[in-house]
């Protein structure tokens, strides 16, 4: 079985290559960009505007592949992939919780990011408190990180 | 440009159909599933047992197809698809939260599942409070909604 996945727009931000970006949004400021949806989507957008962040979820496009361990950005040891954010998944789908500034029209000017330029953007959700939001489950290897890192490098970039 | 996405495994639940199933895993209790990954991609779990919470993309493979405004369980009014979490979107990319219970070799065993039996499963990623919990941000329609549904009925499925 194959999941037919088209673009439905592209993603917008300041970070051309992986070494300089933002490991997750929170550690991204201020940082403004733009997601262009596609016309035909346009209308899906529709009341969007009263939530404060929405969930991103996008084609990691300069991944160079899967990796099954990887050396994650906050460690300095190798875990599973499926335990890490990192991008070099099997699919390599992000995800995002950006925070979401205005809408005109189809396009949405939003800050916090840590999306490479050009990224193809696969959906949107609101991000929900009720739905999403648990502030003390235990966060395993990342409870005892041994980096503070908050800046990428290219380690998964690199072929 | 085509994103190629194969599934990585298969999401097993007590909800055979739509009607029934929980709307979000906060309103499914302890209702246990299990996630069987395909056995080449086993490593890639390695350390996911220290979390407690996990994040579960799948594809939506009840799915009949995108509408672009919905009327979606909390409400009785329309609302652009992207503002819902509602199935019917043009990538049918499911995300839930739902909790680890333990990891046996290949099979995840988990609860507070809102997702349909036999869901492909797409990726894995450890929840971590400091990048997803976002408790007190505003939820748009949300916040003012008209309906306390917990438990989906088929309006997204009626073909």
């Amino acid at each position: 079985m194959t999941c037919d996945v088209q673009p439905i727009g592209t993603i917008y931000s300041p970070f051309g290559e992986p070494a300089g970006t933002p490991i997750q949004p929170v550690f991204s400021d201020d940082t403004p960009g733009r997601v262009e949806v596609l016309a035909p989507y346009a209308e899906g957008l529709a009341d969007l505007d009263g939530f404060d962040r929405i969930w991103l979820l996008y084609w990691c496009h300069q991944s160079p592949g899967a990796k099954l361990r990887v050396v994650p950005y906050r460690d300095t040891q190798e875990h599973g992939v499926f335990a890490t954010r990192a991008p070099a998944r099997p699919n390599p789908i992000g995800l995002s919780c950006v925070r979401l500034l205005r809408i005109e029209g189809n396009i949405l000017h939003v800050s916090e990011l840590d999306i490479l330029d050009g990224s193809p953007l696969l959906d949107i959700k609101p991000y929900v408190p009720e739905f999403d939001s648990f502030p003390t489950v235990r966060s395993g290897w990342l409870a005892a990180k041994r980096t503070e890192r908050e800046i990428a490098d290219d380690r998964f970039h690199r072929i």
